[in-house]
């Protein structure tokens, strides 16, 4: 398997191939080659193939690609096939839209504790998750094992949670707020962005009116 | 201003740009180089200045961007200058995150309409918006001038939802749900995938464990 560098777009592809895979497995097929999967997946064959060579050397030219063996592979190079400890900072509702997703737990990413600072949240319990005070924080990433934070606060309060999670050891911070984070070197963020794909929308729809 | 392909990673950055030049707009800013916005935006000066080539010849060499003719530009190109009215189907906690977001309606997309088939959630209102019967949707669609769909149904219910839109004139589908959609020629569906950004936290803290 080659190592290291896999492109952000071919990440990006990934979790449909593997929802595709998924299913082709449910559904009792072994061997799959890249077109049928191109197909279901809305891109090109030759894409395909290229995302797939950075899991090993599964394609057999003229039969296709094991499915068990691909998923297994890109299982363990994403780092999916062990279990992720998820801490959820911020409870309005996409918070409760997040712990109440039943694929978050199928996907190996489990959220293990819900803090907000809001008096009136603490202590409820969502999806059997105990909403706790933010302030308990360190205590509970170290009691909890949790290696990944994921941010729904009000914007103006994201930098300060964050800050908290880097002091509790987080290294691995998914940010669902507009706000850019300033974090040391070492710390990875990635950004949820709502506003991406509305703008691929208006720009399409809009393209489409001036070739009226 | 070069029209026509604006590539996707392009767009994928103009979210984060916009909203740091407005930031600076509001602090008075008027003109901006490229090595700042970069800085501000975590990515490097020459990529932010092939992005911003898309939207024209703004930037003055030794000088920089003028802020306001820049967002002009760019709100034009992705025809954001104007309202684009939406309509949400499926009512959930993930639906109510959407309608209570007020940024949204700030970058022009107004959620104008909310559908769901939940009797116990049809005539409730939702930050001024009333829930309807999705069997409504079609009248609903031409009554408001709906252009855009955001699904947020749960995965089983998402293409009849898409066939409705479909049939009502709607044009361009954002997806939340991780269903593929089979749409016509000439309809455009973007999918909000939300284990991309988890796959790769896990990926990096995966490759950082690797070099210990």
């Amino acid at each position: 398997m080659k190592h290291g560098h896999i492109p952000r777009v071919t990440i990006g592809r990934l979790s449909m191939y593997i929802q595709e895979l998924e299913s082709m497995a449910r559904e009792g097929i072994e061997v799959v080659s890249s077109e049928p999967l191109a197909k279901a997946c809305d891109v090109n064959a030759s894409q395909v193939r290229k995302d797939l060579s950075y899991f090993g050397e599964f394609g057999v030219r003229g039969v296709g690609y094991n499915i068990a063996k691909l998923l297994e592979s890109i299982s363990l190079a994403l780092g999916i096939h062990r279990q992720w400890n998820v801490a959820l900072v911020g409870i309005g509702n996409l918070g409760r839209a997040l712990l109440n997703h039943p694929e978050f737990k199928q996907r190996n990413f489990h959220v293990v504790a819900a803090f907000d600072c809001d008096p009136f949240k603490i202590g409820e319990i969502v999806q059997g998750t105990e909403i706790i005070c933010t302030k308990r924080l360190n205590e509970k990433v170290r009691e909890l094992g949790i290696e990944i934070g994921i941010l729904t606060t009000p914007p103006e309060r994201t930098q300060r949670a964050t800050q908290h999670l880097i002091d509790a050891g987080v290294r691995a911070i998914l940010n669902y707020t507009p706000a850019r984070l300033r974090v040391p070197e070492g710390v990875h963020v990635e950004y949820v962005d709502f506003f991406h794909s509305l703008y691929t929308l208006s720009l399409n729809l809009s393209l489409g009116e001036r070739h009226l």
